[in-house]
Formats: C-alpha cells, sequence, structure tokens
C-alpha cells in the first residue's frame, strides 16, 4: 500500500472519504455469490464525477486496480477487488436527478436502488421494468454493470433495452456521454450497449439516464404441478399461445420449501409457476383464462389467481427471497447459483437436467428462475465438510452450461461472467472472445477497471 | 482497376459472379438517397461465408475498398462506394436457413427482403416487427447494418432489439459467431449491438438469427387534424395515456397530397394520424375507442376506424410510399429526407420547426413519421435549376438537426448516418467519437470497410 497513494485519494475527496481500516475493507471486500472476500487496499467514496476522472487517471498512471461498487448484491463475484486496489462506492450516489414524465425517462445517478426508483416513479404512473429478484437492494449502475434482466424481462425486455445514455469515466479519465434521450437512435456506434453488460471493465459509469414505461394494470395467478417438467412444459405453451405474462417465474418444491421456511409463508410445497399478467383491465382477465385452459392441460392440480394484494406480496416474495432463503437455510453450505438461458423450448429438458445432474454428482439442488425467457436459475447446495462436495457441485454447473452452450443458449442471462464463469466465455464465443479482449486492451489498455473479471487471464 | 484483383475474384467466386461492366457498376453505384452515384470498381456475388472471408483477407492485404450491398433501399448513401474498390452484393443471399416457431427464432441470410420473411413466418403465426416503409424492397442485412426502425418501432423496439445472434466476417477475414440463440445473455461484451448499426463499417454479415414474436389481433384507425401540430400533439398525448400503439405514423396534408397522386388514393388532404392498435380482440377495440377521445380533445374532424382490409391496406400505402411519392412526383428536384428523433414531448415542435424552416428558407417541406417515438422525416424539395435551393434545403435539414441534439435528441433514428449525416456526429456524440473512431481502427485497421460513411475524415 503506497502512502503516496493515500495522500493523493485524501487531496482529492477529503480525509474523511477514504478508508484503509480493516472494517471498512472487509465491508467492501465481498458479494452475495459463493466467491471467498478480498480485501481493497482503499475504499473511496467519490461525491463527483470530476473526482472519478481525477482517480481513474491516477491509478492508470500508476497501475493501481480500481473497481466500481454500489448494492454490492451481485451474484458472481463481479466487484470483488481481487487485485486489491481502490474500490469507488457509488451507493451514497443515490439521487433521481430528474423525472420527465411526459418523455417517459428519467435520470438517475448509479446508487440508486430499483425499489426505491419505483417507487417515485410510481407517483407518475410510471415503472422501470427490469425487476432483479434483489430489487430491494440492487441499484441501477450494478444493474447496468451487469446487463441485468429479472422478473419482467420476458415483456418488458432487459437493462440494456432501457438506457438510453450513460456518462461514463474511462480509464484514462476521460468523461464521455454516450447515447441519447431519444427513444431510437442509428447515429454511430452503440457505446450505451457496450457498456451495458461490461462489469465495471470498459469505465466507470456516472449516470443513467432510462426509458419508462406506463404501469399496466395487472392481474396474478400460482399454478401448481405435480412435476417440474410438467410447470417448465406449461409454461412453453403459455408462450407458444403468444401470450406474453409480465411475469411467469418458475419454483420447484424445493425452493418453495426453502422460500416457506425463510419467509414463514404456507404455500403449497409443489413445483409452481407465479405470474403476472399486465395490460388493460380486460386482457389481463382474459389472460388469467386462457392460462387456466393451458395449464390444466399440463395437469396443474390447483390454479389460484392472486385477488388480494396479500396473495400476491406472499408470492412474489417467496419468489424474491428463493435464493437467499436457500442460502441462509444452509449456512454450513456452499450455495452456488447458476444462470443459463436456453433457447425456449429447451426449458424443460433444462429443469430437468438439472435436477439429473444433482443427482449424478450427488448434490443437492433448487430451481427456479425466469420461465418466459428460458433463464434457469439452479442453487446448488454443498457441504463445506464433506470432501469434493463443492468440486461436484460445480461438475453440475460446469455440465449444465456445457449443454446449454451446445444447444444454443448462454452460460449467463443476468448476472455476468464476473469471476465464476470466465472459464465458459472461450466454450460460448469462440473465436470472439479475441474480440472482445482487443476491445478490453483499446479501453483500458492497463488493465486497472475491475481487473479478473469477465476474462481468464 | 488491378488486373490481379480481377483474376483474384474470379479465381474466387468464379468468372460469372464477378462483374467490371459498366452496367453492372452503375447498377451497384447507388442508393435510394439524393447523393451523387459512385462507380464501383468490381462487382462480385459470393457465393458462402468463406470467399467472403477470402476477398475480405485479400482486399485488406491490397487496401481495397469493400462495400457490402443488399437492398440498396438506404436513405443516406449508406452503400455508395464512394471510394471505388469491391461491392459484394448479398441479394442473392435471400434464404430463410430456419425457423424454429417453438422457440419464437429464424435463422436467416442477409438478403431476406423485410416482406417475404414476413410472408413465410405468418405461416406459423409468427412475425419479425420492425418494419420500414421500405418494407418491400429493404433486406435484413441491409436493416441490421442500418440499425432500422420502422412503423412497429414503438411497441417492439427496432431491428438491435431482435438479433439475437450474427455470423460476422471481419476485416481480415477472421470469421466470427457473436451473440447466442438465447432470449437474453449476460455473456461477456455485446458484440452483437455494436455490429448491428455500423453500416458495414465493422464487418460484414452473413447470417442473422432473429427473435420473433407471436402476430397480433389488430385494429386501426386514421384521425385527421386541422393542423399538423394539433395531429403531433394527439400522438404524444396518447402514449402519455399509456397506450402503445402498434403503429403510429403523422403525415401532414401535404404528404397526404403526394400520396394520394401517386398511389391513386383519396384520402383527405389533411394532417393526419394512421395508427395500428395491436393486442387481445378486446384491449384493440378498448384502443380505438379510448384513442378516439383524445383524438377529439386534440380538435380531430374526422375519426375513421380503418374496419375492412382495403382501407387498412390503402392508409398503410401510403404511409409506406409517402417518400417515394414525394420523390418520384419531383423528379426535377434534390429530395433529402430528414431522421430526427427528439424526446416525445418535443414532437410537437419538431413538426412546427420543420415547417418554419421551410418557410424561413424558402424550401418546400413535407413532413411525417413515427409519432409513437418521436421520430419526424422532413422531406425537403429543391429545384436542381434554382441557384442556391439545394444548398437552402440542406440549411433546414443542418439547422433542425442541431435543435435536436440540443433538446437531447438524435441526427438519425433508423436511417444511419451514411453520407449526409457525417458533419453532426461530433456535435451528436462529443468526444465519444473518438472511442467510435478508434474502435473503427480496431476492427479494421486499413479502414477497407464501407470506407467515408459514418466518419468525416
Amino acid at each position: 500500500m503506497s502512502d503516496a497513494t493515500l495522500e493523493f485519494l485524501r487531496s482529492v475527496v477529503g480525509d474523511e472519504n477514504v478508508s484503509v481500516t480493516l472494517a471498512d475493507r472487509e465491508a467492501h471486500s465481498l458479494d452475495e455469490s459463493h466467491h471467498p472476500p478480498h480485501l481493497p487496499d482503499y475504499v473511496v467514496w467519490p461525491d463527483n464525477e470530476e473526482q472519478v476522472s481525477r482517480i481513474l487517471a491516477y491509478a492508470n498512471e500508476h497501475r493501481i486496480p480500481v473497481t466500481a461498487r454500489s448494492g454490492g448484491s451481485s451474484l458472481d463475484g463481479n466487484p470483488i477487488p481481487v487485485f486489491g486496489g481502490i474500490v469507488l462506492c457509488f451507493y451514497r450516489w443515490d439521487k433521481i436527478l430528474e423525472v420527465r414524465p411526459e418523455d417517459m425517462l428519467c435520470v438517475v445517478q448509479p446508487g440508486i436502488v430499483y425499489d426505491e426508483l419505483n417507487r417515485q416513479l410510481a407517483r407518475y404512473g410510471l415503472m422501470y421494468p427490469p425487476a432483479p429478484a434483489s430489487h430491494d437492494v440492487a441499484t441501477i449502475g450494478g444493474m447496468v454493470n451487469n446487463g441485468s434482466g429479472g422478473m419482467h424481462a420476458f415483456r418488458y425486455g432487459v437493462t440494456r433495452d432501457y438506457v438510453l445514455q450513460l456518462r461514463v469515466v474511462l480509464a484514462d479519465g476521460r468523461i464521455l456521454k454516450v447515447g441519447s434521450q431519444a427513444a431510437k437512435s442509428a447515429s454511430g456506434y452503440d457505446l450505451v450497449r457496450l457498456f451495458v453488460g461490461s462489469e465495471g471493465t470498459l469505465g466507470i459509469i456516472t449516470e443513467v439516464t432510462l426509458k419508462l414505461r406506463a404501469i399496466p394494470e395487472k392481474s396474478a395467478a400460482l399454478a401448481v404441478f405435480p412435476t417440474v417438467e410438467d410447470a417448465a412444459r406449461a409454461a412453453s405453451q403459455i408462450i407458444a399461445a403468444g401470450i406474453i405474462p409480465g411475469a411467469m417465474e418458475l419454483m420447484d418444491a424445493e425452493t418453495v420449501a426453502f422460500a416457506n421456511r425463510y419467509c414463514n409463508l404456507d404455500l403449497p410445497e409443489s413445483p409452481m409457476l407465479v405470474m403476472e399478467f399486465h395490460g388493460t383491465p380486460s386482457s389481463v382477465r382474459e389472460d388469467v383464462e386462457v392460462v387456466k385452459e393451458i395449464a390444466a392441460e399440463c395437469g396443474c392440480t390447483l390454479y389460484q389467481p392472486a385477488t388480494t394484494a396479500e396473495e400476491r406480496e406472499n408470492v412474489w416474495r417467496a419468489r424474491s427471497q428463493a435464493h437467499l432463503a436457500v442460502k441462509e437455510l444452509n449456512r454450513d453450505c456452499v450455495v452456488t447459483i447458476g444462470d443459463i438461458v436456453v433457447p425456449i423450448s429447451k426449458y424443460p429438458d433444462a429443469v430437468k437436467m438439472a435436477h439429473a445432474l444433482g443427482k449424478k454428482y450427488g448434490i443437492r439442488v433448487c430451481t427456479f428462475g425466469h420461465a418466459g425467457d428460458g433463464n434457469v436459475h439452479t442453487d446448488t447446495i454443498a457441504r463445506r465438510d464433506v470432501p469434493g462436495e463443492p468440486e461436484r457441485a460445480h461438475q453440475v454447473h460446469a455440465e449444465l452450461i456445457r449443454w446449454a452452450v451446445e444447444v444454443g443458449g448462454t452460460c449467463t442471462g443476468e448476472h455476468g461472467i464476473g469471476l465464476g464463469k470466465r472459464e465458459f466465455l472461450e466454450l460460448e464465443h469462440g473465436p470472439a472472445v479475441a474480440v472482445m479482449r482487443e476491445i478490453k486492451r483499446l479501453f483500458d489498455p492497463n488493465g486497472i477497471l475491475n481487473p479478473g473479471k469477465i476474462f481468464l487471464d
């Protein structure tokens, strides 16, 4: 740790906004994933873009790693500062700078939490649709960097589809504004979407302009099935029927059981689809009925429109907290979450395969996720003290990913590559990885921005 | 023209698939824009990707410009080979390679025409939504390269939102597959969207995998207003009411008059909104009624639900052919089409400003476009033989673009930068242009791919 660096950081942001205490470094050493923490050398709370620019220019000159952090709720180590250096904190940058309801857009700082943004937008009858399960802690900056999806992705798209404009500080300190406030543009290269999902490896995002949607009418339903494959098959058929649910989430029996215990609920402990229908008052009523028929054809044993706000809330709490429930109720275990996406017709196979691999490797497996867009989350639960179990859990994920890529899918739908999926990047993208590396070198020739992520070195 | 190059090209694609005749070179020297043609040296019809790769590697080594071409219907000179060299033709690559209705995707060659693709998809109850006005000639390859939008963009998004995977040949001959067949992905950098809209300056696209949508129920309506500002205001208010029309197109009185003459129609020659509503049978009925009320509040003098297929067809023909009508009925004039997009609340101002600028510079102006997403097309009609008129028409566009950028908009929503908007790139993007240039150099260090486009040199 260089004192000169500490001096410099203090001179830029003030003494009170730099910390080298162990407590602060520990608090900024991890995320919500299973990856081991790694201490940064400096924790810095910048106050404005100009400070970010000065810090990056300095770090670039002195080859000091810089990792941006806001909510810290990512699931694959994305903000863990594996090479130490500076963690730049943005969670205090939590302001909505502008809401323009007439233009269906807002301008926000990267540290604002998803739920808080939507709470404020609701006053205008507007929403920012992509809804990660961690909506109560995930920040917009993190969502942009990870290319997050969420429960509304099938109907509304993912983060990428809502970012109109970004302010970004490059590794050398240059400040860019990319994109525009127009709803669409074909003007030059799409730098916005190059930064979205780049996990802080190409630049540091300091401001985000988001496209918004009007809040639609909603209805909801819960459908219980004998097997998880039946539930997945129902999901496929609902989509094939041309219905675009606002959300269509799958949970297997194990996941529901964990969620019941953790959230103190009493949902039926069977595989289920949890759905929201968005649209006009009449279209959502229609959807509930049409889906009921499809579900029945797939063997649905209980179809329960969630009529009261409380019923809806309980069901959504179960789904949102699913991964957390599995993790918290298995604290002596390594819980690793998978994030494959497959072409939708393969969704039932994906769920089946996750469970089959669990059996094959003797690993407890929970599956849940976004049935609308083919995204399966697989939690593997591996006892730390049973030799070989964590390694076998890794095999479950590895085989599942290899299969997903083989059928045309991707190793990650919304969590990003982070640390845990680097070994699959080449498998999925082949020669395109070389191009990604060239882009990385172009933007960050000294490799200071969130080093160790996305690429295996 | 080097004989060695001709020899080489013949050896790769066969004698019959290279031409240096004046007729062929002329046929490949222009697009649908006002820009003067420029002859390529060689016209080449490659047969497969491997040939494209060999040609690019050769061209790269010998610094020969290569411009890809398919439909040739672009509106800003995008495929005009301004530095000569090789035009690579893809309009014979017009096959649908695969339709996977259960996965809601298709794999196509770049030369397939939009209408033809949708004709084939309709058998599966599916559609590829982005609908350029030139739907009967525009190809998917051209749409991908230009980042095309179209009449359904507000509801469904633009080309960018539908490209899942691309096969691309780089300047040095490397063949890449970018993206996946998953509905969403957060795996590495978003190379798909870097290629989309890059106008053939970063690579040559040889295969496209597109996300599809189920064909919805449809209804349509035409609303006539006393002034074009009233029509634009109605458009803004319809959106603010949370309605998401399948299409919402504006035409001013002049445009309707040209379309009537050109298409032999008798639409009322007043400013109008032409709308389609997509959804369920009941939601589209609701939309027609709600929009009727909003239109009435904005002074609508005639509201006509298009009930018969013929009525709908006529209205859409008028809008689709609008620019062609203006151009064909003014063959002694330079007709230049503008493509600004502004934040939607500025849409009425944009239309008003286009007409005011026409008045200021003494230039006839027609406005039409996609009122749903703030995209105004402005046709200026400048007599060739009146000294100064084409220059004054240019001033109309330049002032309009400067204003659009000032209010947060973009100089091009769906036509691309091409030749005509290069001078505004810096104005719109500032320091980000330097980054775009660095990306261009990274992908195409010898500057062989569609040189002279996007960037002013």
